[in-house]
């Protein structure tokens, strides 16, 4: 047997922050019993094998509220895993979608869902093919959780956070921390305001991006966990380091000023609409540009560089001159958020 | 705008049930909304077209309790994911899995159902590439629910309710109502005695069926709404009926017995090793043969065949001489059965 080591005996919130806890239980509990290759690679979606390449991906969708300025938990569902194949250098076409719903919801509510997860699934050019419907009763679940599969095709196969080089650009493709803030403004019944989430599908982000020639070495939607974490991922254990200019980071004003009223940091703010990117710097211009040329893409900015003299660190140049280190999220900033 | 129908107002246990009111959730709100043909066809799994042809299925699984005896949720993800698959005529090959935890959830419990859910999957032959985790707070789920989705490729093309002739021979694969007896056991406290889920993945079984030459006309697991509303949705809507005849259905005694003290009926208790199969009537023999000769299939027993004197209908000679004709599950007989 091996040994259980730092799990905690009880599983809390922490465990589903996306961040250490959540990387600890599946490292230390699912990891070693699944002993799969392709499920130890722990990118959004896993390669397949076959005669074309399956890129397939799963995310269960549990956020509270269900409806918030920007999306609900419908069109998040569909983003959500429609992106976790993008990010793998595929094209999702077909979902999957599994309702547990709570005994008590308002049949108009789910209407409203389904509507909507139909809307942006017909948007982002999937089909939802299979499903399944499980009722609980009052009291074991929240109004509606809803479980999304994809299977996608692979178009471009080889990212990983192993292609990335010294001297590499790290582009974000918008603002920071904007769905992380508007769901945690819509919960707190502060919903006044123009903040709306950044839910959306990235499909056409990213065909932009390949069509511009860039030698994409790895994309990664930084959702639960937030730019910080995500960069983390890229570094965590190799000889690389990222550095960072707080100012080039793109953050809405409102976001900045919820962040403070309700004590978060945008950069531990999940993102539902938005990619991180590294590409050669040769490349960042036109990485850019092509980002820029789609809507999703808009605010697309260069935020750092990739550095061979902090390894397995992200290092953020504050606006004041000094140097902080972004660690990954440690416990559960924002529990259930997507 | 469509009109909301029958629906209630707001969404009860009843909707779960695997019988009329889940078929009426599906078919007046998710269908429209969705209007793909491939949803349309409302079979265990989605076949797509593509190189190979891809079978891929859902379920999400909300059993209660965790722990049953003969299986656990970790065992019934596997196979139940599994099982649709193989009723499609797919051979099932990944996994995803998805779980959503209740904070609090004894990390140990959770071990237990990964080191199941590894186990089942290994003795199905299907990998799990692919997941996700997240917790709810307490009182916002119930200690845990998985949702996994598969993928398989197509072996054995062609198989529908449409398909399915006058005098065909309707074949069930064993006894009836294990599972859904020995889960309102567990959860009854009631929990001596020998009676155990019959939970178990099928693929060996199918490939036993159709390695006989039989001229497999539909194959379908009888879950939730048991035997009795599978049967249904083969001849519902046709020109078609099912005759069964009760003593030649097997049923424990130990199911019989627990049955009537629960104001059960086998026939609407889910089973998770079972399959219901119509061939033609010249096939039953080396089907039931097939069967036989593989352990999920000892049991398997002629039931019934296809008329055409009770269109659209399933109707029982019972023991005593009658006949009762069997209609789809209603309600929530058993909610939270998988």
């Amino acid at each position: 047997m091996r040994e259980k080591s730092n799990m905690d005996e009880l599983i809390t919130l922490d465990y589903g922050s996306g961040g250490k806890k959540t990387a600890r239980l599946i490292e230390q509990m699912i990891l070693p019993a699944m002993k799969d290759p392709v499920l130890n690679e722990l990118t959004d979606g896993a390669v397949l094998p076959g005669a074309e390449a399956i890129v397939f991906s799963t995310d269960s969708f549990v956020v509270d509220p269900l409806f918030f300025p920007g999306g609900d938990i419908g069109k998040l569902a569909v983003c959500g895993t429609v992106n976790d194949i993008a990010m793998c250098g595929g094209e999702a076409k077909y979902l999957s979608c599994a309702l547990i719903i709570e005994e008590g919801l308002e049949t108009a509510a789910l209407q409203r869902v389904i509507a909507s997860l139909s809307a942006a699934a017909k948007a982002a050019g999937v089909r939802v093919v299979t499903g399944d419907t499980k009722v609980v009763e009052k009291g074991r679940g929240d109004g509606l959780y809803i479980n999304t599969a994809g299977i996608g095709f692979l178009k471009h196969p080889g990212l990983s956070p192993k292609a990335i080089q010294p001297g590499d650009a790290v582009i974000l493709s918008g603002t920071a921390g904007d769905h992380g803030t508007a769901v945690m403004l819509a919960r707190s019944g502060m919903m006044e305001g123009s903040l709306q989430s950044d839910c959306a599908a990235l499909g056409k982000l990213c065909e932009a991006v390949f069509a511009s020639g860039a030698a994409v070495r790895v994309l990664r939607d930084p959702t639960r966990g937030g730019v910080a974490t995500t960069l983390n991922e890229f570094v965590e254990g190799t000889s690389l380091g990222i550095r960072l200019r707080e100012e080039a980071i793109p953050v809405r004003g409102e976001v900045s000023a919820a962040c403070e009223m309700l004590g978060l940091d945008p950069l531990y703010c999940a993102n539902e609409g938005k990619l991180l990117c590294v590409v050669p710097m040769a490349d960042a211009e036109k990485t850019l540009s092509a980002m820029r040329a789609v809507k999703e893409g808009s605010n697309a900015a260069l935020i750092g560089t990739v550095t061979e003299d902090a390894p397995g660190r992200v290092v953020m140049e504050t606006r004041y001159g000094g140097a902080r280190v972004l660690q990954k999220l440690a416990g559960a900033q924002l529990p259930r958020i997507c």
